[in-house]
């Protein structure tokens, strides 16, 4: 595939993408497979690229995301706020294959403690298509982090587990039993609304979803959106100095992003949304013209 | 075994324990399983109970817990609040079966909504023996209960679901890398005291064991024992209505409840401590002798 100029590759935990790039920036070809981080050791990562996308190799690889941990193909040490998001100056070079393959640094916070891995080059990707932006950037995801941008750089962030405390209570914990597969926005409003008014009282008011179903038979559809709704109003608790009196800018899957956009809108915050994936590329496309140029 | 006057049951989700009775209350023998309720359909709980105390058939049997509930053997319905824990009087007697089973009843709260099977049993041990308790008796464990005990009756009560929370998120989320198998007990304090000084902080302050564990260095006794203090915590700031002020009776495994004490006496409240147990042999021995008797 001689068309391909580099490949653009977003390497996280579960699940691995690469976009085929032409010289001129369009996509020829998007890929994916389900060989994460988490399921290779050192010596998987060559033959897991190589299966995805052999075919268009040598290419230079340009990577972002969990790849560069500590468990991953090559440690790309974390850059510390406050700092622009990590540019390809600061990518490191995988030793020990005949490939170009450069992995983009996370971003750490001394304090309070904190990291990411991936959601700076989204963060990169929106700068590069909203170059002046100053304010707040929710990223929702099994990891939810908020950032707080400005001029350039990313000058803050936080974390909170929301999307993993969601996976493991509905589909692990006793509440199971009460969750359904559906969606009630009012009951997901209502969660948003009781966590935020009274986060301290979070964790009797998981334990009454199930005993709810028991006793009231509240559908799943509700009990699934009202635990949304607690987890989210509870981080919205925790993340208060971020968003109060700001814009946020949400970036994530449509789905998640809408619930989020809809939990600001009832304490007054305005959003925009921004597709996850599109910001990745965008974040890889920028740093990769920072090392091989325009025309590259 | 003729000595055998009766059989004491607590049947839970995961586990089963018999008491083999002796008709002046001494135990000849104890006995348990992991064939709970969680693990059996309705046609398994005899075979179960066989297996278990066979040699001791057919002895009657007086059973506590899950075993009560839908899923369970026969279900014997919840009691209301307020009221006395539920008496043998109300126990319910399962049918298609030879043997003389009976099932007490679990004690539910309209609102909020909430339930316990095999805790008012516990309650009933710690009533008979201290007739005159009047106060709050918190029982430990995988679903927390917090009741208002007062002249007898269970007033109100509440569930947290700490001890999950702290299984699920130490075992299977992200921390677990961070999270070792020892114990700090200054990093729990101070866990409990961020929870209780800042509930509404909980969802960041979980990132950041993960966090410290990758930048700092956190030893994973410390990250076990704060993630520990962080739930115990939250758990204290939504259940401060029943400990303010009051005497506060621990029921449940002794280093759960020495956690829980020492959480407690941070902010002043001073507990007695009852073994679980004992609790609910004592409150099925109160039971049975409502049916049979004291000289059965």
């Amino acid at each position: 595939m001689t068309d391909v100029a580099w490949i653009a590759v977003d390497w996280g935990t579960s699940h691995v993408r690469a976009w085929l790039m032409r010289a001129d920036g369009t996509v020829l070809d998007r890929r994916s497979s389900a060989q994460g981080m988490g399921s290779l050791d050192r010596a998987g990562f060559e033959p897991a690229l190589r299966a995805l996308v052999g075919d268009a190799l040598p290419a230079p690889v340009l990577a972002c995301g969990m790849v560069g941990s500590r468990q991953g193909w090559a440690e790309a040490p974390y850059a510390a706020v406050p700092c622009a998001p990590p540019s390809a100056a600061e990518a490191v070079r995988v030793t020990g294959t005949d490939l170009d393959v450069r992995i983009l640094p996370g971003v750490k916070q001394v304090k309070p403690a904190d990291v990411m891995r991936g959601e700076e080059t989204q963060i990169a990707g929106f700068l590069a298509m909203s170059p002046g932006f100053d304010g707040v950037i929710c990223l929702p995801g099994t990891h939810t982090k908020w950032a707080h941008v400005s001029a350039g750089e990313i000058v803050s962030f936080r974390t909170a587990m929301t999307g993993e405390m969601f996976a493991l209570l509905s589909e692990q914990s006793v509440l199971r039993h009460s969750v359904g597969d559906g969606w009630d926005a009012d009951s997901f409003a209502a969660g948003v609304d009781q966590s935020l008014s009274r986060p301290e009282g979070l964790a009797a008011a998981l334990f009454s979803l199930r005993a709810e179903g028991l006793l009231d038979g509240l559908p799943g559809d509700a009990a699934r959106a009202r635990l949304s709704g607690l987890l989210v109003g509870a981080e919205l608790a925790a993340m208060r100095p971020y968003w109060l009196g700001q814009q946020v800018a949400l970036i994530g899957a449509e789905a998640l992003s809408s619930a989020y956009a809809e939990a600001l809108k009832t304490q007054g915050v305005p959003s925009q949304m921004a597709d996850a994936e599109e910001m990745t590329l965008a974040g890889l496309t920028a740093a990769y013209t920072q090392i091989y140029g325009e025309a590259a």
